[in-house]
């Protein structure tokens, strides 16, 4: 095991789009694990944009990340020193950890990963907190019903793929928006979407229409912005839209446009935002739930792989140009013990 | 009985505010009841601000005024001759009904009420559509609990000043915008709002940020626009928004401002539309606890009555000038038999 290991801190709050200036590599000495807590070697980082938001430093639901210290997000690391009873050397395990190559965690704070059920990245994605951001919001809020027509923004995405593929399985008709002709053909010949329509065309409002001669029942959110107005004017009576994200307006300062006030009188329609962290009290009948419809092969999932530590930042900073299908990831280590 | 009536026809779909040019004024001869119909001679019409919606021809909850026929709204008047079996002569009688001095219609669209429990007015603002949209959309889409603070815009209007009342009978702290101070006063002096706050005025946004010390937990949204940009800023955590009206919009072919998502993903907020006409099959109880609420003086309401059938469209056009407070109302005859 070396002396030293990397962390990646945040170096200034980043105006508009992040770049890797805002970022910086600092070597410090191996940590060592206090009574309860566990040494890990990451081996995978998840970059995710709701960490963007943290990145301001204004009042949201989480606290935003201090300058100067290791940012922390989703993580698959392998204990390579265990001060706590519930772990040993070689547990794979998941949780909120530090981007750093090797970090200490508090036992109660991971969990192991059963790769009995599928490969262990799959905990950062379609069997985590992305799968569960998916479950909770098309389900408790969008509350699809089959037959309807559901919308998905950011449908290539980590979340936006797994929340077509979960209104899939409850019988309700599919339409995906996404950025490139690459993720339009992934949606519906990988995915099984019923139509995907690619946002960055001239056509996209005319050919957003045609795919919906329905209209809109449910419409999942996870990029805001025009996208979104050209999808609240299709709205059905009643329809529902969780409001997952809003990526388009992460870098900016301000974001103007339609206010959507008189289309949501128009259709009654409800609008609802919420973080995955309001269903911690149910993370366990939709982990279960989403564990078997992946074992069922109802789930498939996609995941964009940046290999090394040293390509964090560009990860993170890919989020934002449409760089990845499915869930994005970094690459840090492989495992040594398992 | 003369033998000739009028009506107000819509001339023109208005742009922008209308003007007294869209409406038409058109002498008819005098209608005759079929069976089960009843003629009646209008005491009083109500003026909405959902009417203006009406005459737009665009899709939504509701079918657009066609142009050259009578227009539409509630009413209040008395039974002049009857061919149905509910009704006789001299029943003073509530339902919508054509702007027009006398009109036939059916009896099983129309309502004795009882002015027993207050004057005939009343039925078409606190114990009318107006109050069960105040009450349906605070309690079943704000849900306010006790101790929480309750934002009402419009405060001073028909729909508002009920939702403040209801909102005080619930134990929250209630705080009204409106735009004169003549309205700020009554709504704290006539009717116990904790604090009123004047929308008009240039420290508007400070003003109603030091008013809310504790932040919005529910914001029934009767007006849209700048006013609803500035309160959605304050809002906590899971605040919820029913939202009544949009009336700043209402005369704009184009509505644009800060895109509200981030602020509710931020707050896990829900923000939902509405129309009094989804609860029609709780009227019974809503209308039974208002009428309760109005007789144990808990609830109070306030008309501008204009008078005379000719001064219809000037009480409609004040409507989105803030001429009123209270309920907006065109006095168009005495009874005769009651």
């Amino acid at each position: 095991m070396p002396s030293k290991q990397r962390e990646i801190h945040l170096a200034n709050r980043p105006e508009g789009l992040p770049s890797k200036e805002d970022f910086e590599f600092v070597e410090l000495d191996m940590p060592s694990p206090e009574e309860n807590q566990v040494l890990v070697r990451t081996l995978y980082l998840s970059v995710d944009p709701y960490m963007r938001g943290r990145m301001r430093d204004t009042k949201s639901y989480i606290a935003p990340f201090p300058l100067n210290k290791a940012l922390i997000g989703g993580a698959v690391a392998e204990v390579v020193e265990s001060r706590s009873e519930l772990f040993k050397p070689g547990d794979v395990v998941t949780g909120y950890m530090k981007w750093a190559e090797y970090s200490v965690v508090k036992g109660e704070k991971i969990r192991k990963v059963d790769t009995s059920i599928a490969a262990v990245t799959a905990y950062l994605g379609i069997l985590g907190m992305t799968g569960l951001t998916a479950y909770f919001g098309l389900l408790d809020i969008g509350k699809p019903q089959a037959g309807e027509t559901v919308v998905v923004s950011g449908a290539a995405g980590a979340v936006g793929s797994a929340v077509g593929q979960i209104a899939k399985i409850k019988g309700t008709k599919v339409v995906g928006i996404a950025g490139s002709d690459e993720k339009i053909d992934f949606l519906i010949n990988e995915l099984g979407f019923d139509h995907a329509v690619n946002y960055k065309k001239d056509s996209f409002q005319d050919n957003l229409k045609a795919a919906l001669p329905d209209g809109v029942d449910v419409y999942f959110d996870n990029v805001g912005g025009e996208v979104s107005d050209a999808v609240i004017n299709l709205l059905n009576k009643n329809a529902r839209i969780p409001l997952c994200g809003a990526i388009s307006s992460y870098n900016k300062e301000e974001d103007i446009g339609p206010r959507i006030q008189p289309a949501l009188i128009k259709t009654s329609s409800l609008i609802q935002g919420y973080t995955v962290g309001n269903y911690a009290a149910e993370f366990e009948k939709g982990s279960a739930d989403m564990a078997k419809w992946l074992q069922e092969g109802k789930l498939k999932f996609e995941e964009t792989i940046v290999e090394g530590f040293d390509n964090t930042p560009d990860a993170f900073i890919g989020l934002f140009e449409g760089a990845n299908i499915g869930k994005m990831l970094v690459k840090v280590a492989d495992p040594e013990f398992y």
